[in-house]
């Protein structure tokens, strides 16, 4: 459904230099773009594209404007104001209200009139579905949830039990939440699992992405607050807290009982050990492992990049051997 | 349904000190407990919130009962007797027996008439489920695998092919267990698969987290053995041994044909490579990888705490130089 | 179904020195081979068990010839004549071609004659199954997806949306294919999800592990090439590409717009950081993961070993006192 500059222009509250009547269907990087493209410059590695772009029209920084060949979108923000404006130019596909006849709903659970439940899902005993919520082929809820108005739930989500979600949220297929902890005591006999009786409390616009899991707390709740963002493939343990607008990239870690702040942002592949308490506005850079608690807001950092192996495994021998060299520098002094 | 004191003193074998007909009907935190309330107090920690509890019984050592101010368990374990009265004070939802309609059971399989059957699960052909098992909504189980008694497939479970589970197993949401192995081999034409004819062999009393995977043998089994525990988003690869109450932690690897021993600990995002022999009771600190045999159990570790960017990009630094310190020592000597 | 030497023989195109009417029925290792197993000598670890096997026949090198008990197959690389001789031995159970009545197929979608549609399974609109393609039960394929000839989804596969796979692929269970990509851009109000549009590509004769996700692109596609192999729990995020023939092992994960080349190998848990060039024939061990761009083929590491956490720990100790060291040099000089 082709969108105009104009429209976009108010919709979005952006300044516009060009023809507002012209109408934009799709989005493209400025090199490929095509007349019926909206496209970007965010990024000053590009800059050099921007004169020779077909696009319908770009979203860029007032420096920028003269070297555009086409209509501008005026911004301090170029990429937060596409992203905005692509979503209404190729906005997710609408949805028919109602109950597919193949989704088993209990009794006891409630769907909002303007809800979609898709092909087999099944909604377990006091669950409440909210307003325009989409979900999902093949997603199963539990008992005792909670989806607020506008959520998406994609396809095959798993939300286990006792799981509370806001307004707004985004749910990719595989995600696991509520799922017990991994508490276990060791006795006499071998492993006395102890029983994951809390749930989990998730805020409004948060997206977590496919395949990670979210287990619920052991008595309290695992708590992931408003505009939280975590990819894929990581790990939220028990009774963890995720703070506002915190963002956790794909495969990172948190263990049990952890809390985060606010403004966090997480590496791929990072992560934090239990018990932790980590302040606001932490950024923790790609693969490095919090052990100790956080209170200066900062950047973290603790992994080798690789390199060459012959290289590699010399310098590693050399640490092996720090011992040798300060006992010589020992002997010197 | 709410148990009374001395129905758990009874049905756990811990000394009561208190009323033993006062009811409790949740499980609660020492600082958060309600008259309702069974609590615990297991690290030292908490001892000062004892004599404020306001829980109906408190899970304890006997050197803390003189401050604890309502009844009392006594016992050498706290937290594993609390374990064990928890999942009698908050137990499962009991189900009834029985097949859901819209389940799939292949003619050649065979269900206990005690166990439940779930929406939307396909059982494959000669496929057995023992007495009193829950298999959960959208389970997917293939064929020749066998799960045994008072199991508990939560949702969502996927049991490929061959695998065979033992008696009070515990699978979460998303595992897959029996999927091919990554076995490849390069020819002329690249990479040739290497069938994946194994089965996977669980015994009892196992519990299996969200995601993980755990791959069939190539020609052999893949072996989990009594009592292991293994958390979310974990890797067992095809023919690995997990020892007997092995516990591993979230999002650990294990690579090809390594053989796990008997009470071993598996810290976060720990791992081993492949082809490996790890003898008993080795704990493996979080994130550390084992590369070689193990033979002498103890405590193995082998990765670096995150710190601040500044300080982290020094010491790399130092570490890439250290060849020129010991050229400069040589010097000197 | 027993298959005879003579057939393999012809079937493989190599060489049996031996009776071609013997049959077999199974595969086995050397040691616990029967008259009717399969078995191979690849490795010479295991040379020494040759006389004593009892299998029907054994593949194995030239030189091992004289040393064989029983038939043989000679062939310069007995693991890959082994693993096409398994194949014959043990093949997938056929399928008879079809839709399962549980199966939900939208009207715009086609699905080819000879292909089967297990239970449970939905197919979007727009989305076209090849022939002879087996879609397992509970597999979610949303719209505008393309899945060629010959492919195998195990079960409870998600192809999200625009994503096309070529001929002969292989899926394994909780794979998630073309969900979003982690973009987003903060702003006053917070994140700003930016839309991610694209789809996923991938070529013929690729294999993905269990549970691993592969993101749609942000605007072009995220592609994966012919021949590759990705194994489980791995991550490849929005945009990459990787390379023909290119093994991904165990819970590698690549973050956006990174490239990697033809026959590359990335070891279990490796990785590389985004937005990278990796060229061809790059080996990556275990656990390193690249951080900058790669121009010239070899073998790359970056990870060190676990050890007893107490020699460990003064290794770890001497590298964070490098500084004191250096300035203690600096003086003796």
């Amino acid at each position: 459904m082709p969108v105009s500059l104009g429209e976009l222009a108010i919709s979005i509250g952006c300044e516009l230099i060009g023809d507002p009547d012209v109408l934009v269907s799709d989005v493209a990087t400025l090199d490929r773009a095509t007349p019926q493209s909206l496209t970007f410059l965010a990024n000053s590695a590009y800059t050099k594209q921007l004169p020779l772009t077909k696009a319908a029209a770009v979203v860029l920084r007032v420096e920028d404007v003269d070297a555009c060949p086409v209509a501008a979108f005026v911004t301090d923000n170029p990429y937060a104001t596409y992203a905005l404006m692509a979503a209404l130019v190729c906005p997710e596909a609408a949805f028919e209200p109602g109950v597919h006849d193949t989704a088993i709903v209990e009794l006891s659970a409630s769907v909002a009139s303007s809800a979609y439940i898709a092909a087999n899902v099944v909604i377990g005993e006091r669950t409440t579905i909210g307003e325009n919520t989409f979900i999902g082929p093949g997603t199963i809820i539990g008992p005792d949830c909670r989806v607020g108005d506008n959520c998406r739930l994609v396809a095959n989500v798993n939300l286990v039990k006792r799981v509370k979600i806001g307004d707004r949220g985004l749910f990719h297929p595989g995600v696991v939440i509520g799922s017990d902890g991994f508490g276990n005591v060791m006795a006499a006999e071998g492993w006395v699992k102890v029983p994951q009786l809390g749930g989990v409390s998730i805020g409004n616009d948060v997206e977590i992405g496919s395949n990670t899991t979210v287990d619920c707390g052991t008595i309290g709740d695992t708590v992931i607050k408003n505009g939280a963002r975590i990819d894929n493939l990581c790990m939220i343990a028990h009774n963890v807290h995720v703070g506002e607008h915190t963002a956790i990239a794909s495969a990172t870690t948190i263990a049990g009982s952890t809390k985060i702040g606010d403004r966090c942002l997480f590496g791929g592949r990072s992560g934090a050990v239990g018990h932790l308490s980590i302040c606001d506005d932490v950024i923790l850079l790609s693969r490095a492992v919090l052990t100790k608690n956080v209170t200066t807001p900062g950047t973290y950092s603790g992994s080798f990049p690789a390199e060459l192996s012959g290289k590699w495994a010399k310098k590693v021998a050399r640490f092996r051997r720090l011992g040798n060299l300060i006992e010589r520098v020992k002997k010197l002094e």
